[in-house]
């Protein structure tokens, strides 16, 4: 019995920070973990930048409910959550994913919790365990689960090669480059295909 | 961050055995573990039963596929769903429930698997893992959730004492009587209700 395992932003949404920083012209948002590799001070940066700029989470909930999933995400997951089970592994936040689930059609997903504070600013976030996505799998394997685990990029490469079978999807030329043994797909239809057969063996 | 772990039969839909009796007529399959208390003895004389019967796994996809939600239940879920993480934890098996799924919007659902013969008998039954309930709150909380529970039976009590939060519903007499420290509910509302106040609070 099978969990498929999915990461949420590039395997089925835009990356929510590109928009925001897209939304409101904030270059600096645009940074990653590829940029800056200590997540915890990024997210310092980005909290005070948002602050510096005057963005509450007002405007970001306005900004992240216009957004859409990637083309074919939602025919993709509808198709997969009626053959198996599946749950979203994502270390986006819940106030970024919530509009995206209703659109979705509220699959289950696990992910972090910004803080707010009085003047509905972010003042911080809360990460519930560390490697969340490694954590899971084994958690769901501990209970007499296989998981199969799909991803876009290095931290998800963890999940997958816990997972009895994993792939890439919309992977970077880095991340594809340095895990030759990770089947990458592009598109959705060979990535169904793929669940299918190992659902099938 | 919590996630809400519902059963499935009599908490949001009737009993597929019992239904299964009803459309065939046969009165044995109304026993339960009530009757039989050795689970495995139970499930052995259930499918000697069907086999007797010439009742193959084709008729009994026919009628899991005709029952409906107990009246209020999608709503429930749905409200639910909206608001916070839920993943439904149920002893009955992919085969019987996954028409179900479809008619409440695909939830995510831990469940466990029947074998069918080459003839299209069931012959056998394959649970994941012991105590699946308390075993799957457990493994949640492992990765940092808090977990509420709701059930209706006595299989439930375990996750329910296992969780931050935990209520009955639709409960028997004999099952709200033994755990009155439980508060149990016959509508949705009233649960709904008491799962948004811990959600708030």
């Amino acid at each position: 019995m099978y969990v498929v395992c999915l990461d949420l932003e590039t395997t089925l949404v835009p990356e929510f920070w590109i928009e925001i920083a897209r939304a409101t012209g904030i270059e600096e948002l645009r940074r990653t973990t590829r940029d800056e590799p200590d997540y915890d001070l990024l997210m310092r940066q980005r909290i005070k930048t948002l602050r510096e700029h005057g963005i509450g989470m007002d405007r970001i909930e306005s900004i992240v409910a216009g957004v859409e999933p990637l083309p074919g995400a939602k025919d993709f997951l509808d198709a997969l959550r009626a053959e198996t089970q599946v749950i979203l592994l994502s270390d986006t936040f819940r106030q970024f994913a919530h509009p995206m689930m209703e659109k979705l059609g509220w699959p289950t997903i696990f992910y972090n919790e910004l803080s707010v504070d009085a003047d509905g600013f972010i003042d911080g976030y809360h990460m519930r365990v560390d490697h969340m996505k490694l954590a899971s799998v084994r958690a769901l394997q501990s209970i007499g689960f296989d998981t199969m685990a799909v991803g876009d990029s290095f931290n998800d490469v963890e999940m997958i090669r816990a997972s009895a079978h994993g792939w890439l999807i919309h992977g970077s030329q880095a991340v594809v480059a340095a895990n030759p043994d990770i089947a990458h797909f592009d598109d959705y239809p060979s990535l169904l295909a793929a669940i299918e057969r190992q659902l099938g063996a």
